[in-house]
Order: C-alpha cells, then structure tokens, then sequence
C-alpha cells in the first residue's frame, strides 16, 4: 500500500484496487490498455488472467464473484471489445453479482475526433452496469475510481464500470493508494412482519416459502429444514439462482417453474407467498392470456429485507413458530449401477451424481444434463450449483472457469449443452493456460433442443426444411474433441455409459482441465 | 408480393423487406423470435443463413455488403444476443456497410416487468445504428418497419435496427406489403470546386489525392491513372478502405499510414490536400504531441460530394487538365520462384500472389500476413478486398463467409492473424454448413504481435512476466486443425513453403470450405 511517488495511473488504480480486497483480472488488453498491462508488471498482488474473448472475462468474473463473494476487475479495450462483454454481464447483472470493469479508452483528448475506433462506451455499458464512471483528468481519475471502487466493492454492490483513457492510464499520479472503505447496509426490519407470517402460518393458511439469494446456501437451507413437517407450508427456490447449495444431507428444495401457464395457478394456490430473498416472480417470457408478474401480488410479502441474510429471516420465523433445529439428515447416495450401457441425459446425470466428489462446485448450462441432475442432485455429495441467471447463453464455461480460479481447492464440473458452449468456447483455452481444475462435459445433442420444445409447444411445423433447418447443429456435427484439441484441453468421448463412467471417474480422480464429449441421441 | 390476408407480422415484414431488395438473413434466433423463424418457411425469398454466435451474423453481414453493395438482413435474441453482434456492427458501420437488424424482444407488454432476458435494447443498439426503432403495436410496427426499411435501403443508408416483439412476429397483418421506395441522393455540386482544383494542381502545387470508399474500385482507378505522370500529385488511399480493388492492371495504390508520428509531417508536405471520398484523417490512436485532426484543415478541400462517385469526380478533375485515359497495363505478376523452404510472411504472402485466382476476394485481418500481401497485391490477378474497417477485431471470417455467399462464384481467401481469428472461430462452422467456396489461411504466430510492437514502440520492458504473459496465445498453443475439425472445416497444415503451395494451389483448383494453418516462426 506504499505509494510510489511516481506511479503512474494505472500503477495507483491497481495498487488502489488491490488494498480494497480485488485480487484478480480477467483481461483482453489492446493497444488502448498497454500503460494499464505495463502496470500489472509493478502491482503483482492483482493476479492478471488472460482471456482469449471479452465473453470469456465477463463470464469468468460472474463465476468468479459467485463462488467468492469478492469481484474480480475485467478489463477490456474500448468499446467494441466491452461489447463483447456484454451478454455475461447481463447474466451476472441478473445473479446479483459484483464486477468491476475497467475499460481502456482512446487518449482522453482524441475522443472528439472520433477514431475508427471510438464508440458511446457510456451507452453500451449503462444496460449492465449500476454506475458507470469516466476519467478525463487525473482529478477525476481520482473521484471516479473511488467512487466506483467503494460501489463495486459495498455488500450487493453490483457491476460497476471505469473508463479509463489511456494518457491517465500512464499520467504520473501524487495521490496516495486508498482502501474503498465500504460501510455495511444496515438491516431494514419493518417491525411485527415475521410475526404477521407466523401468525397466518400458525393459523394454518396455506403459505409459500419461496427462497433466493443467500436463502439458499446451507446456513439458510438448514433453518428451512425446521418447516418440514408442516403440512401447509411449502418450500421452493427461486428458478435460477446465482448460487445454491445442494446434497450431502441438504434438503432438496425444488425450482420454482416460472412458465406462466403453470406458475401462476400454483401461485393462486397460496394463501400467502413469503419472498425470502426472492424477487417478485415473473413470467420468463410473457405468454397471452397470463400477467407479467405472476400470482396475485395482495398475498405476496417480502419477508427478508434489505441487509438481512436469508438465514437469519427464516431462523426468526421459525423460532415464532417454535420449530425444531434439525440436523443433517443421511441420504442414500445415487449410484449408477443397473444403467446399462445407453447413453441418456438421465443415465449420464446419474454417473455424474454418483462420482462427484464432496465440495464440488456444478457449473450448469442448458437443459439437457442440468434437469436430470437437478432431479438427483440432493442425493449426491456435497456441491454449490451456479447456473445460467439471464439466459444470455455462453456462460457456462467461462462461469465454470472463473468458478476455479475463485475456490481452486475444488472441483468444477461443467454440465453444459453444446449450442451454448459454442458462443464462448474460447474459454477452453483459458482453462488450459491457468491449469484449472475443471471437467466439462458437452451434452452433445447437435440441436437447439429447447427451440425445438418451445416451437412445437407453439404449434409450429418442425418438418419444413427452414425452420427445421435452423434448429439444428449436425450439418456439419460439432467435433468437440477437435475442439478441445485446437484450444490445448485434453478431452474423451463417451458413446456408452461405461466409457462415461471411467472417463469421468478419472476425470475426478486427477487434477486439470479436460473435456468428455457425451454423445447422446 | 401478394398480401396474404392472414399473414402474420414477421411474414409481412420478410415480404416486404424481400420485396425492397433483402435477399439473405444471417440469424442467431432464441425463443422470442420463433414467430419470424416460423415466417421464414413462408417466405423462401428470403434466405435464412443460421450462425452459432451473433458475431458472426454481423460480420458476414457487412462482407456481404462490401461486396454486392446492398444489405442482409440479421435476425439476433434480445439485448444479449444482439450485443454479441455489436463488435462487428462497429466495424460495419466504419465502413459505410448497410445492414438490416431485427432484434427479437419479449412480448409488448412484458417488457416493463422486466423478466431476466430483458435490457435496454436501445442503449446497446444506438452507438452502431443510424437509425433504431421499436413496433409496440401493429401501427408502429408498420410505420417503425417503412421507415427503417426504406432508411436502411437507401444509398449509404447505414445500419438500421428494428426491435420487434414477439407478439407483433405473430399478430395478423391486414397491411399490404410494401416495397421501400428509395430515391437517389441527389448530387450536391459546389460550382466550381473541381476547377479549382484543377488550377491548384496546373499551378504545379504539391497536391495530395486521398481516395476512399468508390474512389478506391476499379472505374475510380482507371481515372486515377490518368494521374500518373504529373509530378506534383500523389495519390493515396485510405488506410482502411470498406472494398479496394487491386492487380490485373489496375495501379497500385499505397495505403495512407495513419500513425501520427508519420502522417502529420506526411501531410504538411503538401500544399493542397483533396479528400475524394475519404474521410478528413484523423490518427488511429492519439499521441502526446500531435494532433488529432492530422496535416492543415485549411489546405483540405471534400472533392467528392454528397451524391456524387470517385470515378466521375476523379473523370472531371483529369478531364479539366485534359489528362490523358489510359488503359490496364501489363504487370509482370509474382511468382513464388527461389522462394526457398522457410515459412515467413513474406513468403506465405508471395505463394498467395502467384497462385491467387482471377476475381478472388481477399477478406484481410491482422497485419501479419495481410501488410507483406499488399506491398505485392498490384502485381496479382484481379481481386477485390476487404479488410479490418473499424479496428473491432474477430471480422475476418465473418466477412469472408459473408462475402462467400454474396460473391458465390468468386473464390473467397481469407488472411487471418490467428489471435483475431478466435474471437468469432464459430464462423468455420458456417462455412463448412453454407458449403462456401473460401480458404481461411490463419498466420500462426502464436502471440499479439501488434501490442508487443505497440508495447515495443511505447518503450515497455517484454521480458518481465506478467506484461509477457498478456501477449503470447502460447501456453497452451492453438491447434487450428483441431479447431477446424471441431467445426467441421477441412484442413491442412503448412510448415514450409512447398507445403503450403501444395495446399494452396488445391484449395484453389477446388471448390468448399478450407483453412490452411500456416507455422510462423
């Protein structure tokens, strides 16, 4: 935390970022950026993790914040190249997560005349950031970065952007290194309202629990044991949490389904809905005939509030209630025995929930593997689960990848659909540099199966050949053990559930990065 | 064009825009446009080209509008799909490409619930788009489509963006469809600027001749060489043209550098600067000391004006001085004789030369092979060119394939730094499936060559290990014939000069989709 008399910008945002608590970058530099590169040279303790496409950073940041509840700086090259950045951005705007991007930006006098590489950055960066910064002189330099630094790093603090012009990059900066000093939110209790809950509860008023955020890690997931056993009190989690804890004697929670045709009758079917760290559901896409914002919004309650962790809030409706503390329950373990040898989405999520070992971290991407192992996914090890939050696809790998750097003591297991591994397959090459230890496997299907679903689900003929014909990826087939080959991660194909079984077990047994191609039908 | 009086939105839409002169649609869909994929069954005039990442429907959008000069439609999933597509718009819209985007949103009135797929679709879409619109009803849809479709028509119309929700895709359309009505720009004629001109140049002032846009095809060309043997006039083109056209005759035309350091004093040197369809120039990245603005605004004149093409403004101009026409001349074109065995960019550019095809295209992206290729383009078969316009990196295949399908009788060869080429590599996969007659030659140098210069040039060290690290795609090194198996693209690998003869000269002789790793030291 010295501060050199002759640091540079670049040298005193770093140095600046790494005293307030961010350790890592996930980068894609140009030539806008080269004083902000020169800099990680001075500033070793912001560990530089080279991404071979600006989705890859993003997504890597998102996976990063999920599993270690500290941002990760990106850092991109003008406008274009944070475009790039963008869809995982939104997934991670929609987890809940916490980025702080740099953006490197033509010499702050040269903007105005609009070089071929100059864009509205501000106009791209707003729809996924909750502030976004601009330094012109050194003077703002200084007011943007901690501006921006204490927001990115403040509890839910979100996704927070600096553009940063390469002159202030490399200006010769006085100012002293800063901690962001980030004041904790105070909790909000609205007096008497968990009692108001317990008392329909008590009454025996068919209640709906429906948990998100940090209600489903274990601290919260155990005091949501405590409502088991009454009969009137169901217990759901949100559809796509950032992150949720799973197995080892965790109670399995099942996902909120928010297809409006069946979420809004079972909404109805409450007579009160508790939001526990749960936004107000919504249809994920608006069908005729059903409301945007689903169930009747008279009977909804946000019970926890702002600055008040899940686990506290349950563990206080529950003491009203005067419920049980429970235990850890054992669970029978899945096994994969009596399969047989076809390779299926449910036999393959079988193999996977019978060999993942204990910690694992499960970075999930499309349907196809993710249903059937959400099915099983109580009766396997211990395992936090993050999964795709905005539907912008292409999260999973770069998520997964960002996933190891955070908890590199664990194991990460992609369960990914092939059609989204395609948008941000560079990500690969990132697991191979940083020898990550993390196993994807590629539900390969050689179609977008849940267009497929959603166009039958709407009447529409999959028989012509150009709606046919844009739903599917055979033609040609993907080969993702060439793949896998062209970005340096050793990979194996599966065709049967034995050679599955011991490609995954190896998998699991060894450490580094590799790939198992599932062939499915 | 018969208005079908049960036609839905989308259909009427892809009637009308095929009835305006939209012939192909690069499309990424998602759930929200499954109401346009299923129009496009029952609208075959409109050919559906499907991408495995928005990137690369852009791209192939402005290759196939450098080349047959009118726009593609793209058809991308909300604001994260469309955001992937930005990269490549930026570089679309610095070359002056029309392009006709249909961004698929959630239904009308769901948007203001914002379920998790939504964003601020016209933030991301404004800083690429002349113009953007959104149909919030049947009457805005007919209105917003008229408008963006006859905007997007029009001479140098530019990109223009349509948002369409679902419901209006699906809604029944009484509206006959139209065809976008577009008239000429008419030509705006300063009197007497071109005799002005003319009497600078007659004067023997030292006169500079920018060319860009039109000016840089063969009519403009054939006029510049009437040029020729005044001593007092250079002509130049600009740095980054859309399309140039080069060999078989036509005069070599150097680029403009536009780094500052050279350019400014370059351009102080003449006494008159006429910029014919170029840009004023401005340095592609600032330096301390220079100006952004480069040379002396006050000796630059606009020669070619609004309306009016390089070819007819050049023909005036010699015409004044009573130049004479001259025709093609012989050239003596490369060969690759007594090249020796040793792979390097020059030799790789001079195989390409000598074994180029009459009206090949050459898609042009990283300077590796692309710069020792331009110093020898004048002395090859006729092509056309197409390069990076907007610095946005990850456009070289994209715009290869793109031009594949505009061209489909012209061989397409694409020259391609390996570290760009990752960026959109999805496009192999639409080669191979479109069956595209292209050969991908990929410079396989295994690092950033143009920031370790850049770093070089800025005086950074390159030896200490972070800095290092952020430059090199080593550790692991890309494998393109994996990566190309991967998406299904024939391939070959050259370590030396007869080797890649060999393989060049096939994927010349035949026809499909290939890529040619070429080992670079």
């Amino acid at each position: 935390m010295n501060a050199s008399p002759r640091q540079t910008g670049a040298e005193w945002l770093l140095r600046s970022a790494a005293a307030s608590g961010i350790e890592v970058c996930f980068a894609n530099p140009g030539t806008t950026e080269l004083p902000f590169v020169g800099a990680m040279d001075a500033v070793p303790q912001v560990r530089p993790v080279l991404c071979a496409f600006e989705g890859v950073c993003s997504g890597a940041a998102d996976g990063y914040y999920r599993m270690r509840g500290t941002p990760a700086m990106t850092l991109t090259h003008l406008g274009p190249g944070f475009a790039n950045a963008i869809a995982n951005l939104h997934n991670a705007r929609r987890a809940g997560s916490s980025v702080y991007n740099v953006i490197g930006e033509h010499m702050s006098w040269h903007v105005e005349a609009d070089p071929p590489l100059a864009s509205d950055i501000e106009s791209l960066a707003r729809p996924v950031s909750a502030g976004v910064y601009r330094a012109d002189s050194p003077a703002s330099l200084v007011m943007s970065a901690r501006q921006s630094l204490a927001n990115a790093m403040a509890p839910k603090g979100g996704i927070h952007t600096l553009i940063l012009p390469m002159d202030l990059q490399a200006t010769t900066m006085d100012e002293p290194v800063f901690a962001a000093r980030v004041a904790d939110a105070p909790a909000v209790l609205e007096a008497g309202l968990v009692e108001q809950v317990a008392a329909h509860v008590a009454a025996g008023r068919k209640t709906l629990l429906l948990l998100g955020g940090d209600a489903l890690h274990e601290p919260a997931l155990m005091e949501a044991l405590r409502f088991r056993d009454l009969a009137n009190v169901e217990v759901v989690g949100e559809t796509f949490p950032a992150r949720s804890e799973h197995g080892g004697g965790l109670p399995a929670i099942r996902r909120f389904n928010p297809a409006a045709e069946q979420a809004h009758a079972y909404l109805l079917g409450f007579e009160l809905v508790a939001l526990v760290g749960a936004r107000r559901p919504v249809a994920f896409f608006g069908v005729e005939g059903y409301p945007s914002y689903l169930g009747d919004p008279a009977r909804m309650v946000e019970l926890c509030q702002e600055g008040r962790g899940g686990a506290a809030t349950l563990a206080e409706l529950a003491d009203v209630l005067k419920l049980a503390r429970r235990g850890l329950e054992p669970v029978e373990r899945v096994t994969d025995q009596d399969l047989g040898e076809s390779l299926t989405p449910e036999s393959a999520a079988r193999v996977v929930a019978a060999w993942l070992p204990d910690q694992a971290i499960i970075s999930a991407e499309g349907k196809t593997l993710a249903f059937p192992f959400n099915a099983i996914a109580a009766r396997t090890s211990r395992h936090a689960s993050i999964v795709l939050t905005g539907g912008a696809i292409g999260q999973g790998i770069p998520a997964a990848f960002g996933a190891a750097i955070a908890a590199p003591e664990r194991k990460v297991v992609g369960l990914q659909s092939d059609g989204s591994a395609l948008y941000t397959v560079q990500a690969l090459w990132s697991m191979a540099r940083e020898n990550v230890d993390a196993t994807i496997l590629i539900a390969s299907n050689r179609r977008y199966n849940i267009l497929i679903d959603e166009m039958r689900r709407n009447g529409y003929e999959l028989s012509s050949p150009p709606v046919r014909d844009l739903l599917q990826l055979s033609r040609p087939e993907l080969d993702w053990l060439g793949m896998a080959a062209g970005f340096g991660v050793q990979a194996e194909r599966a065709t049967t559930v034995s050679e599955l079984r011991r490609s995954f077990r190896r998998a699991m047994a060894e450490r580094g990065p590799r790939l198992i191609e599932v062939m499915l039908p």
